[in-house]
């Protein structure tokens, strides 16, 4: 029974419906086609307000080209230090922005607290040196985060305005957005440009799509720009339509929704199953765990993949439901933890 | 009717089919999946030889992330001045390369000829200026090219021996390599490894996939490097398995010469049809046509979708037939240009 | 007795003498010191309006950052296909920019046409493929040019003027502006701010100077940028007052148009000695020459130092006069030519 | 009295005689000169190895190219987290390398433990993730120190062992190499190639020269690489001599050590006087006090000139002593200190 990441999971099939479904008729390339050209009214609906969206295939293109719009190549972007961007991405960010800095903060549960952001924003280097430093050009946030954490609006509102106060503009990282409203029964919007949030990642591949991530911009003054990096880097798919259906079908049949719900839910369960054992709250579809050791070995032996995680000698565990995720597997995780537990 | 090019296509049956056939079980993401996995193994048998292949979506993915591995960012990457590389990717080389330089060639039909490849080697500046100058790298050929005519064997030996001699690698830029092998009648060897080509871009989508093309590595000392750049680019898929099987897809069930052979077949009946107006030999899927203003208008007036080209007095075509163009479409294309004719 | 280039000759005394004025007593580093502080004034009052200037030790330097702050990463920047900064800086805009791309134009005597550069505009593939082509930015203009020859203040105020039309930028190559201004007998201003010209690198180091060019901006709003990447490219100097000196004097002294018109004035009697042969017309300090091989093996037998220049068959050769440069070595010169005339 | 920095110091006069020493004759250009051509032997002889040394004039520029050759751009590099080539130069690794990122190292003085970086190198997340991320490829070691501390000979054998047994090259900053050199009474060898490093940016500027650093390879397979870079990045100067001159009479006069060893003994004096509050040990030229902000407001009341560090509320100062330090600021500085000792 398998934990290791949500994008270990198929495609959802309304998605591959939705390819079916645009399967006919030469249309114009390079997303000059009725699906693409729908997307951004889509997700303006689904966020309430105009967007600017655009349809990319992974979610390191989506971050990368959305932060080499905001930052110049001597920018410094801050993020938690546990960003995808940051562990994950290969350095994606300084390739795309040539050469821009990520200044890493700390921060419980991998979310920034608003503290933490403002007194970065008042240590930083170029406060003291001016040019001898890179310069604060961009603010990243995780929505849903690493950790499986959820920014509350407020809080999200408090980095937004931090960031903007100093001339700062904020991307989000919503590979997991979903499963962020899912939880915080919340609207789009509230978590988004309502909050302040000037560029999201919003993601749909680990939540039932094949590939696709769109990059949903609140502040259209910045598309163009995008828009000719995308190209140059490869991401502007001739046959658009078919990442654009992905998307579309993503949002307006609800699936977004349904699979972020179940996964939460499953997830939940989990984690009351591992209650003492918990490292982070749980709060959407990913449950990390400080097993130690031995038992973590016991789960494994009984049958469960999942990642280490953290130092080696913690015995920790990542576990992540996906939207394909057996209810089975879930009884059958929960039961040997049951068997396990301290 | 539209022959604006064979990218506005759908995807082949054969391919939305394989996409189902593996949407089943959560398996191990960014590659190392059964599907992935097997790609090199199927691209070599294909080749006739041991290669290393990676899917990406992308030509410009393809093609800028191979000339990355082969050019340093002081390098010089010779192609044919009207090479796609240069014309219609918005300088990607340049931005996965960290700044190499297209050094451009002239050649009629859009073909580089060995005599001026090797004359622009000998007066390359950097014989006289050193490291004043870029260094030649490596040698981008386009089979089939840019306007529709295919390299031969022999030629692109002699080409790719030149370059080799001066320590330059050699990039071929397959995006419709199908069409070249059957216009040939040849092995893909004869026209990729055995001619000396190190890395191949060996499109699919134009010719029926819905977003796929495989960087193949005839030389695999090159690979680590590649691999972490494609990363880096945000073209590793987390989902893999759905670029791999489109490709495994399209070489196993032999759409890639069906198709090719079909629209290669089309094309030969517009090219009789148009003859006295053949701007280029026919070789391929592509037409070109020196109509004159009055006589473009009156096929666009009848009915016929497709781009201009070159100097705008001089009212040139192109037409491009693709793997999925009605029949029809090309009868009555060849009445309409019966009617039109000089 | 050599004719190798004006980067081959001393430092002027006074450019010695004023750096042994500047060294006492220290100083704020990086730029905070008196001298340096003293430069945007002293060129404000030589090109006769505000300036921000700043001081860079090599011409690369200042061509190429000045560059990446006018044109983005997948900008074009028109040049003429001589320029040094695409025959002699081993791709140097393309590294500063990350990735611009020179759109190279053709031009007798090194010279762009203003309707050839309106042309270029006009047949930029951007026109038609949109964001598929990289997209024009700047034009860069060499006063005097790589073949000694000058642009008129009409011509060059006709292509800034074509270039602010379309929103492009206008850079200047002025490694011998000197020489220009010289041999027009007209203001700085004239061939500058005054024809339209944006950002200027005002060279000194070939002209007696040491090692110090100024890049002057006309247009202070692109400034910040500029110093930012200026710092992180390592041509910001902790001990700037040693580059700034060199600047001043150059300036305050006279010394510019004393070395200038003495250097002109001995090309002069250069292209008079051998005229028939003369490639371009000589306007500055460099004189062209086609020799043929045998003439020019005849030359060099007799004593002098000189570049092979075009195609080796062609026998070509360029002669630069330098600051330095004594009287009798031009006297020599002369006679020898006379007796080799054809 | 003025202790801001060492590069607010004037020139030596033998190093303004050297520049007036070469000021005859033309030469060729770019390096092709008897001076430059006579450097790698002269720091050959200094470091008692076979060198290929190369001259740049800033120490940005020193860094920043050899890191950039010895790191790919998807690299990681490893050095203290108050390096220079971090705090100081405003992402100038990330501009020159294409993107390559700097690993960074707590480590009391600013001295990395050996320790500290083997435990980097295991948990570094390429060990797991592998491809996903950036991958180690240098280690960047600062001797002497930001902190004015001093490597010992068997701390940096043990740092470069660790390197290169995986793989990572090592690049030393040594702008103040030569006072590193005068504490540990050594030979220059001893704390550079002898311990394994593999590049060395053996500074002048803050020592004594105009605008001086030599690029010291020690493995001379790197160099054709950098020499491209270098003249890439406008660090390759036409007028070479001057440059290598300076680094000449830096090395031949003994000047290097007379400098150091002076201002290494003034540091001592203030480090006597200043004793109770150091914060870190006194081993060259800087001195790192932690005053309190009412001691520091009374010692800048006194006519002191000198930076702020670290935490505002903390009270901390810097100073540095410079070559051309009157012995008087000396006396009056630790007079001061005297009066204000808690």
């Amino acid at each position: 029974m398998q934990f290791l990441s949500d994008n270990t999971s198929t495609a959802c099939p309304e998605i591959l419906e939705a390819l079916a479904a645009v399967n006919h008729g030469r249309v114009h390339s390079y997303g000059d086609d009725e699906w693409t050209l729908r997307l951004s009214r889509c997700l303006g609906d689904y966020f309430g307000t105009e967007v600017r969206a655009f349809a990319v295939a992974t979610g390191t293109a989506a971050n990368s080209l959305s932060l080499a719009t905001l930052s110049p190549p001597y920018g410094a972007v801050f993020a938690h230090r546990d960003a995808h961007i940051e562990t994950d991405e290969c350095g994606a960010p300084a390739f795309f922005s040539g050469g821009a800095q990520l200044s890493l903060l700390a921060g419980e549960h991998a979310r920034i607290a608003p503290e933490t952001f403002a007194q970065a924003l008042e240590d930083h280097p170029s406060v003291n040196v001016g040019l001898h430093s890179v310069q604060p050009a961009a603010l990243s946030l995780t929505q849903m985060t690493e950790f499986g954490t959820v920014y509350r609006p407020a809080d999200l509102a408090k980095l937004c305005e931090l960031a903007h106060g100093r001339g700062l503009k904020v991307q989000m990282d919503g590979a997991r957005f979903a499963n962020a409203v899912a939880f915080l029964h919340c609207h789009p919007g509230d978590i988004s440009w309502r909050a302040g949030v000037d560029v999201l990642s919003f993601g749909a591949t680990k939540n039932g799509a094949l590939a696709a991530e769109a990059v949903v911009f609140f502040d259209a003054a910045l598309v163009r720009d995008f828009e000719l990096r995308r190209k140059r880097a490869g991401h502007l798919f001739s046959k658009s339509r078919y990442v654009a259906a992905q998307l579309l079908a993503y949002v307006e049949t609800g699936l977004w929704l349904r699979n972020a719900q179940r996964t939460n839910a499953l997830a939940q369960r989990i984690a009351q199953a591992a209650n003492p054992m918990l490292l982070h709250p749980v709060e959407g579809n990913e449950v990390f765990l400080r097993l130690g050791l031995e038992r973590r070995a016991r789960l494994r032996a009984a049958g469960f993949e999942f990642y280490d995680w953290g130092p080696p000698q913690h015995g920790e565990a990542r576990l992540v439901v996906s939207w394909d995720q057996p209810q089975e597997d879930v009884e059958a995780l929960c039961a040997a933890l049951a068997r396990i537990l301290p």
